[in-house]
């Protein structure tokens, strides 16, 4: 009885300050800071799929449906035209809170009893509940119209949950996730609060090629996973909004998989995926919290929550507390780390592999992963002056006959990212492109295989031996194209 | 009991049909339709291997065990020499009949139930059955000799079996899985009833550098898939024949996975993959016929199989109903999609869709996805005509000193299918061969990234980025060649 | 009663041989075999990291934490400082040996009660434990200081457990596992004992380009799975070691993957990865012995373990007895086939795939898989011949002005294996790069996507048509080069 009054206790001391009062300023915060279109916004026009990924700027209710509709209505009539997402949600904790209530306190999901309590209270604070009201459920209308509204007008007020929609109850969770926009580089290598999921939507409809480029069903691609500014269900998949879930690896795998941010790829084939493979799926608990994973939840291995979440054993939705190399391994970081802010960054990490490994096995993995990521830099860099060497020789491949520029408000470089989005006539050159990939999948690649400790994923198969074929052509390729240049001249000196 | 009554009522309406009447004349056309060798069949000698793969054709049976046996005997003995087989039958519903005849009608396989009774029904108006008689239990030697046999000469009459074996008792699935080939396309873009599981093997056997290569080890590879036309095991692997191993995604990777119809990487990186794997796997229930995948079956995103097998509300092994853009993007396909019979067809997909997502949703993802794919198909056909115009010019790399004909009855052509299994000297030219990337593996993953909604798929792994850098090869190469043949034409003339 | 007796004894008898009598013999060949740094020693030295790759040349304890504790000590401390190795011990076999003396006949576990009893008559046999006496526990003292040892001086007596160690308790096991060494190739194929996990390290250490290469944390990676010869938590993951974990296929992944060895890949993908998928992971019981899994344990398909650890029906840790390709297909092996070695040890493949498959399917799929190799191998050779007359001439590009020779031990060659680990300049040249990659990644990638019946691995994904790809690369480059260097002699000579 004690415990569970501590546990009270302890959830509603660490979280009140923000459910009690903050939420309007975390709201009016978070449309203050919403790029909407961003800086490019003249230059394309949303697609009508768009909508769903960006609500916060561009969705509009349907026409189809007109009326004001109760919770109970919305159910009877999608359970004939959608069945799928209400039986999601029918099955959710959204649709089953007395569930919660009366959840033993031996169970594993004993923790969202208190949480409840807690939203309860903030939601009674902010007068949205009633002092002592208790919420019946949270039904369509809570989310698609408002916490506590009985009734909607379909054609009307009907919303698409927004990350401001969700914070309405899970204060403590929002303000977390927003914590992410006060990350600030000590050099200035990345603008503030970026690379984040709280800033992605910014971050992609801000960047050059994106917004330039005709092909808006391809760009829109870029949106499926750059949506996390703006809703909750990339990681908890609406309309069952499962913890669980989202304690999960393959959560993370639809936008953390591929050629330049393989992080789950890396992470399955580690020993750490590995366990999580052969013991984890039949053994491991995820309706627990994070910070139990070791012990109620029988983890015996992290996961990608476990550690992106956790800084100095504390876990939250701020998800860059432990950032170091950001995107991608640049000059600027690698040139750095001995300054205190990354110093002190990676003497987190170390207390988070301290979990389960010796504090010096930890710092030694964590200088081998620094090290082998900036032998992988050297290389780039090293094939990065090439190209550009042969761009201002004028050299690259139909550079004098056939390159046109890419779309406003992307500017012609040789190597650059627009190359990986773009192409028309001999813009990018093949040279310039094999430089991209080399900055721009390998070398992200090798440092992601380093710090998942995927062996395969820095050394035979990914990183640094694509990193070395690449350069190899590079090197080729400049050879054969002076050489053809020198010939080439020569044979005009013949023809005067 | 009412409500059981009507579900047997149901079972029997639907499907009885076929059942009671129809086997032969099924039978007679399979065998009728099935194009054995094929009409490059004097071509190619089957290799030992290939009897598995097209029992209908070259399967005979073993010299090594003489005489004749009863399935118990079969059992007996094979529990021995092969215990792998015996066990897996043991566990199936194959050798537990009674065990369906006593399920409870709350168990999720209760309408195997009714379906064991169709099927004896089935039987015994064929006369394989007498009035009234069950099945004792589907043994070795009903499949492997026929229904109600009671031995068989092991050297003589053992079978391997076919699609008509197992549709003498599965009459209703034979006749469904063989209605595939009744697909026509309204403008001719695939003949009569192709792609389609129903004549895999004919699509197999009848392209031209399949008959045509030497290497007959590597060339039946392909028969390893393309053997869905003679027999069912590609889905329901024996000796278990799983319902529920076949509604599973990871039953359609050993055929859709890969370069040029990656599907199940598609699917899996989705986020309806990852909610299968994160929630379906603790959470689904795959014994529950796919009609009830949301409601019994628990299921909170689809699958292959309730979007393939489905069309208008309906589920069938007939998975061609919505096929649009089939194996491949072509201008031809992208020219007609307002033609009626794509309309309709993207209409049943709205259909699909709207199980779960709004139909607004459904619409604006499926233009997008029809957008997108188009955007895609004009980039290669861009580059078509580049290398197109190198090999009318007589440029390909050692086209006019080393490019030997390709093994009949393939004919030389620039990015051609068929330089993606042979090549001879400079023939195919590299040049060449990265169109046929392009197109049979670039763009087929890009529209496959597109309509499995996942975004890697389509953005910067597969699909559009990798088609950018083809582009990019193709025109580097193309200005190469162009340069290097004037210059030696200028030496030439300096030369005289 | 008489069943379990029967147990007992059959386990006592097959493996109390080595159990009485022959850990010492054993441990002392173990460390005279361990080749420590290697014939390259002089060349490099060790990073902090590779102490816990090769504890038995490297580790030394931590100097962090002075004084003499007990095994409650360690528990007591380290549940605070890592909790996470206390926990997964906790939960473990080693941790709970009551448990295991406990265990119901039909426990699937059971076999671990005379394991353990075999193990204490050995320690009994040896000295280490009295006449009689049971194991308490195993626990951090046993294996970091040594078994039946009460107490260690942290700083100075702390080891990582190492093969021998392991094999204190585990001589049997350790006996199977050291006797890979005794592999010999008829025809000098590969040197004594390789390829083998019990000489993985040796092999690590004495390639040249490994020891050659100046980027020592990308070199370690290679490390990280061949530390087998080092330990034994490559597959039994400290500090659970469970044998469950080791039986699936994931188990193998970290180290059977990527673009040289992807068996990992290539069994997911067959049907039997596929079986496992959708009915392995639901439905059989992993905690059996290998032996029994197709019984007790209802495997309907193999794994990496039923079909590598087994021998003429038998099952151990030497897992080269049925190896017969090896690492890669070379001429040496395809052109040896006929020979009695080779011929053996096919045979005992038919035995193991006849477990679930006729011998006459066995037969024909293995002769299938030998010729698609050959086909495969005969491509590769026939680009070896091409870039090895590029080298002779001269022509590779940039051969005589910008060819650095490579790190010693490294010597210069093309196509060879340093140039995937290293570059300079225009070393390697991208063709011969090329060429290693066809020998060194899709040759084996053919060859492995045959053996493990992928057909996507050995047709149009992996294999083959990457092969085809790579060939038509070199080609092209040939003739491009060739057509290259005679225009410019042409040009040299109208200069003259």
């Amino acid at each position: 009885m004690i415990a569970r009054f501590a546990i009270l206790l302890f959830m509603l001391t660490s979280a009140s300050s923000y459910a009690a009062t903050d939420y309007e300023a975390l709201k009016d915060k978070y449309y203050a800071d919403h790029p909407g279109k961003g800086k490019y916004a003249d230059l394309w026009e949303p697609i009508p799929i768009q909508q769903y990924w960006n609500p916060v700027t561009f969705y509009e209710p349907p026409d189809t449906v007109e009326g004001e509709f109760t919770a109970e209505q919305c159910v009877d009539c999608h359970k004939g035209t959608t069945p799928g997402w209400v039986h999601a949600w029918e099955d959710s904790t959204h649709a089953n809170l007395d569930h919660i209530r009366e959840l033993h306190h031996d169970d594993p999901r004993f923790y969202k009893k208190a949480m409840l309590e807690e939203i309860e209270t903030g939601l009674q604070q902010r007068g949205v509940l009633k002092e002592g009201q208790e919420l019946a459920t949270v039904g369509c209308i809570d989310c698609h119209g408002g916490v506590g509204k009985t009734s909607l007008v379909h054609d009307k007020e009907l919303r698409l949950p927004d990350r401001a929609a969700c914070g309405e109850c899970h204060v403590q969770e929002f303000a977390e996730a927003e914590d992410e926009k006060k990350q600030k580089w000590p050099q200035g290598q990345w603008p503030d609060g970026h690379p984040s999921h709280a800033m992605d939507w910014k971050a992609n409809v801000e960047t050059a090629i994106w917004a330039g480029m005709s092909q808006r069903e391809v760009a829109q691609g870029c949106d499926m996973c750059h949506y996390q500014q703006n809703k909750c269900d990339g990681c908890h998949t609406r309309h069952t909004f499962s913890a669980a879930e989202a304690r999960k690896p393959e959560a993370c795998a639809t936008c953390h998989n591929g050629v330049d941010h393989n992080e789950f790829e890396a992470y399955m084939l580690s020993k750490h995926g590995v366990v999580y493979e052969t013991m984890g799926k039949d053994n491991w608990n995820f309706e627990v919290q994070l910070k139990d994973h070791l012990t109620e939840g029988n983890y015996t291995a992290p996961t990608c929550a476990t550690c992106h979440f956790e800084y100095k054993g504390e876990y939250s939705h701020n998800l860059v507390r432990k950032v170091r190399w950001g995107f991608n391994p640049t000059p600027e970081i690698a040139d750095n780390l001995d300054h205190p802010w990354f110093e002190e960054r990676k003497q987190a990490w170390v207390a988070s592999c301290a979990q389960c490994h010796s504090q010096r096995f930890a710092k030694a993995w964590l200088d081998t992963a620094d090290k082998g990521t900036i032998q992988g830099l050297e290389v780039e860099q090293e094939a990065k002056q090439i190209v550009q060497k042969l761009y201002d020789d004028g050299l690259m491949v139909g550079q004098k006959t056939n390159r046109p520029a890419p779309p406003a408000p992307a500017e012609d470089a040789p190597g650059d990212f627009y190359g990986l989005f773009w192409a028309k006539g001999n813009n990018p050159s093949f040279t310039g492109r094999t430089h991209a990939e080399m900055w721009e999948h390998d070398l992200i690649k090798h440092y992601k295989g380093l710090f998942h400790v995927n062996p395969g994923g820095f050394t035979y198969s990914e990183g640094w031996a694509r990193l070395m074929r690449r350069y190899t052509e590079i090197q080729d390729r400049n050879t054969q194209i002076r050489e053809f240049a020198e010939l080439k001249e020569k044979v005009e000196e013949l023809s005067k």
